[in-house]
């Protein structure tokens, strides 16, 4: 019961650091997106694509999270984003504790949006919230449609699906109809976005939903302003 | 502080958990092997193979480590062998206290080997020791090369792994030289084996070094015995 307690005390003072987190992001009318999936579902790959697509026009930050090293760092400057890695030594998810060093050195002033790119794992990131107005889930079809079945949390937390490398459909087991029916059992409407990374298929879908988004927000945020 | 000393005493009771159900194993001359990938590497599919191939010639059971759901245990059931559905609820891999219910059933008598399926995660299984002889870890083609630099405990506490969905290499950017290199790095003489679930391909290497471990441990335990 202890540890149970514990954790409860964890994750609470957790979503009070994410909630603090997000005001700032607010204030600075910073959007924030939270990306997440299993490892080698293609996370950076959607994050470099995203960055070639909009950063004529947006200012954009992303923060990379993983256990170690600092490949996809590398990989996001290489396209022009500003990026700031972060190293968990370990642990299995990002949460507000790690992100508040990240935070009090970020330039948030004149940001558009901030990509946070969360440790590959399906399973406990959704359960640590973040600083993020939207949380995005990536599956890939060579998983297999049935993750929504046997991650569900994951997937009722997000906010937008994608379905990655839609590219090796041909090749593997993968029913959209079959995976598209277990999220909408958790999730009734979200939105669910077929893609492929490599050859950029679909990803017109996916910078209209997220241009949508960051003009909702800003339009939203200059209201509250007035 | 407290909450890591709090860490390390659970993951202290968790070994001596495991070193008790390890011998009861040893003295039932049973074989234990713990099976770790990343969600939809094709852990199951692995199972169901080897269920099909050694089950006329050894006694099997299987341990299906899932967070809900019984679909994997569905599969290896209509495979022919034995098997118990460890539903986790929530948590992202198996340890020795959620086993105890299950060693406090098993058959043991008469059994050859034990298959532990643990929770699709990279990250966390590799760190709670399991009572297993063996911890095999799965990476499949479409995750990238990167994964040993980027999950390095996983890969190092591996006796031996396994790239599946080979089958895929053409249609992915995966590269078994980048990869073996970046997991002898970690490990250096660990054994590395090539197949496809899919289309059988390279299948035979993984039963021979199966049966070779079968072999050797009944060897050792026979001269135990003695």
């Amino acid at each position: 019961m202890a540890e149970i307690r514990m954790m409860q005390r964890i994750l609470a003072s957790n979503d009070a650091l994410a909630e603090k987190q997000l005001s700032l992001l607010n204030r600075h009318r910073v959007l924030s997106i939270n990306i997440m999936s299993g490892p080698g579902a293609g996370k950076t790959s959607l994050v470099e694509r995203t960055v070639q697509a909009l950063k004529d026009r947006y200012r954009l930050w992303v923060i990379e999270g993983d256990i170690q090293g600092d490949l996809d760092a590398r990989r996001v400057v290489a396209q022009g984003a500003g990026c700031t890695q972060l190293n968990t030594q370990g642990a299995c998810h990002l949460d507000g504790m790690m992100l508040e060093p990240v935070f009090a050195r970020l330039e948030l002033e004149g940001l558009d949006l901030l990509i946070i790119e969360n440790v590959g794992n399906l399973v406990c990131p959704a359960e640590f919230r973040l600083p993020a107005h939207y949380n995005v889930t990536l599956i890939s079809t060579p998983e297999g449609s049935d993750k929504p079945v046997k991650y569900p949390l994951m997937f009722s937390k997000s906010d937008v699906i994608i379905i990655n490398k839609i590219d090796l459909l041909p090749h593997v087991d993968f029913s959209i109809e079959q995976f598209s029916r277990a999220v909408r059992r958790l999730k009734p409407r979200v939105p669910i976005i077929q893609l492929s990374c490599r050859t950029g298929a679909g990803l017109r879908e996916w910078f209209d939903w997220l241009e949508g988004a960051l003009k909702r927000f800003h339009r939203k945020t200059a209201r509250k302003r007035e």
